[in-house]
């Protein structure tokens, strides 16, 4: 007999053989409004089992691939610049290795622990992120490394005009007068996608999806539930064009599956994390 | 120290400065199918700090503006007769004081006290109706003053031809009789909204909000959700359309909160709200 | 084939046959802190297939009797009134056909309009209450027909020392006094229900159970929880002391099903009114 | 005094002079990812008084036909062929008795018992799929009665070219491939029935409707909600092209109200019901 | 980096090494109320990381043992023979290993299988059994292998007076007559379990525990609440007192945690599973 | 007209009129198992008008005493050692203008900052704890200020034998270790309450109310639901023995109300903040 290992639906690979690593950053000690995505990444790989392996859009099964799920990190709940910490050195890691993280959140801050890695590694790193909110506040309610910041930290490592954000509908005045110096905003919903493939084309991409990009009616189960967002087709749209780039990491982030007692959320959020393993590994 | 208020978000002005005065009236006690809507105003007070003040679409922010929010009336839950005394009285107070009463409900039936205020003020008074449901029965399971009657009774004070409604998709065969003959309704969606913004343009305007005009995946927190509604974004541009009209008062009723355990509803009506302020205060 | 008819578990007996009549008065509409008391009724029948009809401490079993099961009155929501003469003329055709009346609550207020028909009928009626909450006030919110004065105008109907009130834990200063002086109140718990059922026997007694006298953790289910109530075992064994007494007809109230997602409420509602329609059946 | 019948909104005519006959067939013993389907069919009947009976697109009304609603079959839950044969049995009476029968599932295996007493009158029966899923596995989990081969065990009784599926989007790969050969498959949306009605026009027609083909944010009371479906507008519009057909017998299943606290999706399934009700009865 | 393994608490042996084997059986498909059993051994597991490893009550510390998590046996839902001769076949090999098998439910059926391969083992083999039901049906609803008439099936493999059933206060008046006859019977609470284990001192006892025993109060995350059950700490006393018995083998079952979105029953199970893993291990 | 205020029921003295200042501190950041305190001190006073403001054990009334409500500390979140710091300056304003502080939670780490600023008021302060937990963890999860430690914390500013922990059943082997040594631990149960008052009177006493105590079935809304904890009479019988003491400060936390949909955790910690409210005026 053997222990039961707890991975992402048909993600069984062993570590020396995968290109694609998952790992889930389970903290969410800066969420302002709602916290709970914490539960995210462990309810994404409980309920992988109620969808298919098979992607009839894409033609693709997983487990034709080679993906390793390492799990979660045990994350220092309460203590933001030790969490980013380990996931910058986990991260680190698997980059190392020659592989590509996929980092499970979480709440969005997540993110910049692993982009501090992906810029050591690659000098003209550029970001393209899916969001209901811009978080580009430089502090909130006096703490800098909040959620409400991530994209801000982010673009301080990564300079002017490298960061893509596409389907923003919430923020304060100030940042999206920041966007508009300093970012690629595309507002409301992800038609500027077309658009910001072709300018990312060739380059180093790190791919994070906050998925309250989606409206509220598909995907209740998040912290900051913003009305207006983009249905589950045109993300699903928009992912599919993620084929043209080269993705050198991804994540995706904001579940948070208390707030959802129908599952809907976490069903949402496991297919559109297949479709995006299955379209990077092309 | 300074005992808090408890606002809708940053409404906090004094009532001599307002121009718009926001008070709650949590009564529900003539809901036929599932009550709760009494706990709508509270809900949408508490959880409004999880919206931002600014509008991207409208490039405008509440914090520039002088709202008073007055609270709830305390209600005679029990006898709609005495709630509808209620109403009126706190709706004439605030037109005589030359502001704009904003009400939150509660049950559609609060829009009748204050019309009540308002065709005093305005002789030529017109209402436009956002809803599912045509609420033109003449009486319901015995009772005159009933939700399901509300805009009969509406219709009563101010005529024919001056009631515009939008949206309704549902009702006895006998409402949309009465409707072809006396009131201008346009079903389904508010596809309407055009040509009804040109024919009020000019007028005294009283604008309805039953939230459950919404698809009830987007609104799920309603008495009486109506398959096949209108989806938000939908909703926000009929409601930037009011930019045109001279609006004399307004309300926005049934969100029930305790039948969404996501609090998507409560979301959708506070994000609603903020931009249909931000609308009237051009 | 015949269409399926909607009772209370194995209370299939015609009307002539039937000793006992049960019927449902879904009327929540006074209810002050949270509606949804008008789901009790049909909760109760839909899931008292969940337990046995075999009651193992009476070794008694439903099906043994002839129960009748009516249904649920069409209420007029919103009209307290309407909706009392509506049960009052329900009891009273139960009554004159030589019956005892069971009615399904909606809320507590629904007792007024059943004791007025037992009262005629009978000159000396005593009324035997379980409850959280005293009842007693004169008026509530500006309503005099509401829940919360119940008990005091049922003791405008039968007089000083006719109403036994046990469990009793919540109310204004106002209404222990009023009790101090025309009812006899036993407080906190059951225990007084020994020495009550001495004093009733052989008298005519309508028995009135507010189920939120149930301790809130065994009774989540109602509109407003008081915390420190009775266990089920408690209940259970006070009203297995009822063998004693002549019940001239009773009503079971306040199970609000909306308010426990698990349907625990539910089943300890269904369970007890099992024991009592076995005990009253000796 | 008459006991209340428990049908569904205005279905109260006998059986005799019924046209069409609903029955509840509450089974989910095979679900393989979240059982609960069997609560459906009871919901829908306690919810139906939600709706109108008037429905403003058809312009027609329930109580103007007549419509006998049985109830559920009691099934033998844990045996699927049991169950089978009691839908079998009860389909094969309503269509001896020259009536169109509407079954209310229950998972989406019941079809199969409904198909088999229809495919023995008809010999050249066609099925009409609404579906997020291909249902063709040929076992599932080593049983072969399993909601996920339902549709491969109706082929066996019609064969090749006599399965329209629509709306189809997950399955394995396996079943794809055998829909290429064997069904009409149209997948992702509707938009395949203006063409499978020109081509089933005049044929006897079995109509099988799994309410998951609904977006999950519109439909999330199923037991596997599949992200990425059709709009309630695209099915009601869909289903109005049925009025096309000679539709002989007809499902909807799959709704689990256990994983809906808001009850939208009971909703959605009443209404639905209602408009094909009134589409099949031209 | 290492894949996550996927146990309750500290259950991290390797096989070889454990005297105690825990392994899943989600199942549920005989489930006749409310079906979801089957993802309680699941949910035990991934919310074990609540509760802590270390007994205050006991002074001992999971971690100080060896004990292996197997995870769940991958079921035929939907058919009970295959499911448990799937169950017989893998606690048939832990008993062959020298092992005590402990299974995580799944509905109360479950325990027929591992009591099949015991009873291989144990010509003597005694059960004791702590429910709310007493299970004793010949057969339900047509069928035999019935969570209802699990204890039935049992008896017929270890015959007169071995089956010790405690706590029971719900059945048919037949299953009671049994009773009296074949088993030895404690209803309603637990205060039988001092003569139980002096009646069962020295025997090869197989525990079976279904949490429904316990109040619904406390266990609300069940398919079948029965009011009137006992405390947690009734319960757990009562657990602490297997510590004189020789324990070959147990389960616990019922577990539904679909029905308590508050996440208590879970943390109950954990709770008592814990302490018997710690009682059994001395 | 008058802007609402916010208040916890009837507490509407002003500041300087007030002996009792109440104030919510809204973190939960350190949370390690489920977050969600944060949202426990507006449950409490927006759910406050459930209860009544009089007491019929103590026979006092809320509205005969001068307490004043200041809302929430806008706390930065994710930043313990911030909130940490607003929490101790809030806390130390109220000592120094000679008010007792009644602080509502939020999480329980939020003590901590309470403690500090009484410690330099009193030299000699001590501690009476209520809760399931021992919280006497050095460091947890890499952090020290985590609400696993907060016992721990306030051990290191009063020193040993000043702090009496009651009720305490879950912990680390070392917890109960430490608490053998440096605290005055009484374990399970709130028994110990009479010899801790005896050996408490005459001192300044800070009162800290985990509400976790609580039987989960009780109080589901937290947390860390621990199981078999008291009853809601226990906790309110040793309430009352508060009279005795002379308290300088208190706190009530870790209730988390999204874990009950129910409700009844937010009205149990009403009523308990009521009673204690109430004896503390003594």
């Amino acid at each position: 007999m053997q222990s039961e290992s707890n991975v992402f639906i048909s993600c069984t690979a062993e570590y020396k053989d995968a290109g694609l690593v998952i790992f889930g950053a389970p903290f969410d000690s800066t969420a302002s409004y709602r916290p709970g995505a914490r539960f995210g990444c462990k309810a994404m790989r409980a309920e992988s089992f109620g969808i298919e392996t098979y992607s009839p859009v894409q033609d693709k099964d997983l487990s034709d691939y080679s993906i390793f799920d390492a799990g979660d990190l045990e994350m220092s709940i309460g203590s933001a610049n030790t969490a980013l910490g380990q996931i910058y050195a986990a991260s680190g890691k698997i980059l190392r290795d020659g592989k590509i993280p996929c980092m499970l959140g979480g709440e969005h801050l997540v993110t910049l622990g692993a982009v501090r890695a992906l810029r050591e590694k690659y000098d003209d790193l550029y970001i393209l992120q899916f969001d209901a909110h811009a978080d580009l506040r430089d502090s909130y309610l006096g703490v800098k490394n909040s959620h409400a910041c991530v994209m801000r930290r982010c673009y301080e490592l990564v300079g002017d005009g490298r960061i893509f954000q596409l389907g923003i509908r919430s923020g304060e005045r100030e940042e999206f007068k920041f966007a508009k110096e300093h970012t690629v905003m595309s507002r409301f919903n992800l038609e500027g996608m077309e658009e910001a493939v072709s300018r990312l084309a060739g380059k180093n991409v790190y791919f994070t999806l906050d998925l309250d990009v989606l409206e509220p009616s598909v995907f209740p189960g998040t912290g900051t539930p913003e009305p207006g967002g983009v249905s589950f087709s045109d993300l699903h749209s928009a992912i599919m064009k993620l084929q043209g780039l080269n993705i050198v990491g991804f994540d995706i982030t904001e579940l948070s599956p208390h707030y959802d007692q129908s599952g809907i959320s976490v069903m949402a959020a496991c297919k559109i994390l297949r479709e995006i393993l299955l379209v990077v590994n092309n």
